[in-house]
């Protein structure tokens, strides 16, 4: 028999349910389990007289195995768990588990050892799906507009962006690094004749810091786009493809994410509000008395976003807000400029950095002094290439989705998201 | 003004159109230029006597720079380019392109070394939107049928699946190893209570060989669902997403493939074709006299693969088949078997292997005998974990995105179909 999904059973029915045995409490003419399957609970009520052949299975099995049953559903006003139970008839015991080496007490990285366990609360597994959602619902956004999605390599020749935080590889007899960001590759596409392209892969860093928001691997979420005006028309599309990814999430689990994380999913309203650098730097210290530390002027910090965070939330009511206008000293090479000033933006949602995007500079020449500028020299030569032969005017933006998704759901840190965690002290599972 | 797309000019209406200068042409009193973008190409036509700024504008222009026209697009029976020409009244060249290092001659290693000129070619930009469209067809049907996506690490502590083709990463001051498949990790997810998940992700093999079938990193779209009833359920779901993939890509572009690659997409009926392993080495040898190496018993290999295509072609005038009961020895550790046949199977296409399935052996201890077995220890103990504390019945498959694509599009090598290739001896661009 064809198993049935818990939440489409239907009353009277012959049916096969399978799942987690998520509970099981014997009592004298009964025993009670409850089932868990990806839709849904039942409490499965077994009547011992009756079932002494199921009784008899269930001896020595705890709950977290597996179990199929076969019965009927019915419906009982006595029963808590949606007025509904299973009567079996039949019962497999698919798997059977182990004692749990972990209770509800275990601390994160406890829980990270288990990781599998772990993930099988209802608050993690929905964790799990709004992450899922909310990328599927960004990337329907930008398949509908005509974006191509792409597959760039993780395995390359030069340290790229910076030799510093870069992982080495063992390349048959010479030595490859991991990407930190599909950057120079994205822009390889566009430079290729794609004019919208995206992709979502995990990008490498090889910093060994600790923090709530840092990992040394994370999926990535990158978008580049050609013949843009400005930057202003890649804020737009992010402000887009941000709406569209809030908006599954609400549709398909907003009641959910409520009940379990206590979190409103607010779809942003377009334009988010922006502001540049400097004019921030004057509200945040008119306000919260908050000066910029010297060696952070023309940027900012974990502290400044977040009363940034808190200011966009106050004077315009949004959680996120376009900050504009940092120092060149502060932006990569490839951002292009106008009057010394680069034309991108870092955007801030509920007081954390979640994007930076920009324009980039495809003129061969200024990149190429721009580079120089930065001292930057044989690792980005490969790079300048792209830019020789003709290449449409650019610009795009990356997401971490898991910080996107933290964020979202209230999370305390990445290693509560994300699905395997890595840190410098963190190769398991 | 706003950029049109050349396809959507509209007669007599003032537009800006921008894109790569495929051909420029100077007769006496007339520039002809051809400019493309990505939704096609026009004729570009300046009278030169009433245009000298423009005229001064592209002195020492090449194609292959990037320019932008304002102006009208006007019907015109004289041009072969759609009957359509553009009649422009300024021009701003975006990027000026230096002399092309490559032409038609070049051979694939050169071509490779200037990808993205490479890239530029309608056959290979619409090589790579074939492959998006391919993607985005899978994927929908799993979203549809409630799948989850799922991003797992890359960066793992043990070897995995076996100690040789792995890439060894300095990662601080101990040794990290590059995914060969996600493997491990997505049955991780169904004993985290996922029932059903996806993952497209890039994978990784220290292979030093060079043939047209490997690269050292790939795209794999990797699939595991949970309460299967035995491996035939994970050959419909795979039947189903690549008539899904191939339906998407022949709505979109099929005519196109069809007038560049001089390829048919057939949409493959359901039931592909099954045939288990010994009676199909019965037809090759009657057929075409083929027997099967000694060392290749239980197995298959290229040739046989290829003259398999042959077969289904012949017999069921199918391009797929499914091939069945391959020996223990020849399949990995944790495949379910059944009177010690795995449970699972190879899948073939236009005479190539593109997927291995099956069942997976969720009980901990028939699978810990059968890691044993192989002589597998301290580097699977970590992924035996996962099946202690309960796990449900499973099965799934993988299969690399750019052999499908290569296949499908009838190319002769990964070379030709990846958008940038690794090898042993390539790390660049």
């Amino acid at each position: 028999m064809k198993r049935t999904l818990i939440s489409e059973l239907k009353e009277n029915e012959e049916a096969k349910i399978s799942g987690f045995l998520e509970k099981i409490r014997d009592t004298k003419y009964m025993v009670f389990a409850v089932l868990k399957d990806m839709s849904g609970t039942i409490q499965v009520s077994i009547d011992k007289e009756a079932n002494k052949d199921l009784v008899a299975k269930l001896e020595g099995i705890i709950a977290s195995s597996v179990a199929s049953f076969t019965g009927k559903m019915v419906k009982s006003e006595y029963v808590k768990q949606g007025g509904r139970e299973f009567i079996p008839t039949s019962l497999e015991i698919l798997s059977s588990s182990a004692s749990l080496p972990l209770d509800a007490t275990a601390n994160i990285d406890t829980r990270l050892d288990y990781r599998w366990l772990d993930l099988r609360s209802d608050k993690n597994n929905l964790m799990l799906l709004c992450q899922s959602a909310l990328v599927d619902g960004m990337r329907k956004y930008l398949v509908n507009e005509k974006f191509t999605e792409i597959h760039t390599p993780k395995l390359i020749g030069a340290a790229s962006e910076s030799g510093s935080d870069v992982f080495e590889v063992k390349y048959f007899d010479r030595t490859a690094y991991l990407a930190q960001s599909p950057q120079f590759y994205k822009q390889m596409a566009i430079a290729s004749g794609l004019e919208k392209i995206f992709e979502i892969a995990p990008a490498f860093r090889a910093e060994n810091s600790n923090t709530n928001r840092h990992t040394t691997e994370f999926t990535s979420f990158d978008i580049e786009m050609a013949y843009i005006d400005s930057y202003l028309d890649v804020m737009d599309l992010e402000e887009n493809i941000l709406i569209a990814g809030l908006t599954n999430v609400k549709n398909l689990y907003g009641d959910a994410v409520k009940e379990l994380f206590n979190v409103d999913i607010i779809i942003p309203t377009k334009p988010f509000p922006r502001i540049k650098l400097q004019d921030l730097y004057q509200e945040l210290h008119k306000r919260y008395n908050y000066e910029i530390p010297e060696h952070d002027i023309g940027d900012m910090n974990a502290e400044a976003e977040n009363l940034t965070g808190r200011f966009a939330k106050e004077v315009y009511g949004h959680e996120f807000i376009f900050v504009t206008d940092f120092a060149k000293t502060k932006r990569a090479f490839y951002h292009m400029r106008d009057n010394d000033i680069p034309q991108g933006y870092d955007l801030i949602w509920k007081g954390t950095e979640i994007t930076t995007g920009a324009q980039r500079e495809h003129r061969f020449d200024v990149l190429e002094k721009q580079a120089k500028e930065k001292g930057l020299g044989k690792d980005v030569e490969f790079y300048l290439q792209f830019f020789k032969y003709g290449c449409p005017p650019h610009g795009g933006f990356g997401l971490g989705i898991d910080r996107l998704n933290m964020l979202m759901l209230g999370l305390p840190s990445l290693k509560e998201e994300m699905f395997i965690f890595r840190g410098p002290n963190r190769l398991n599972p």
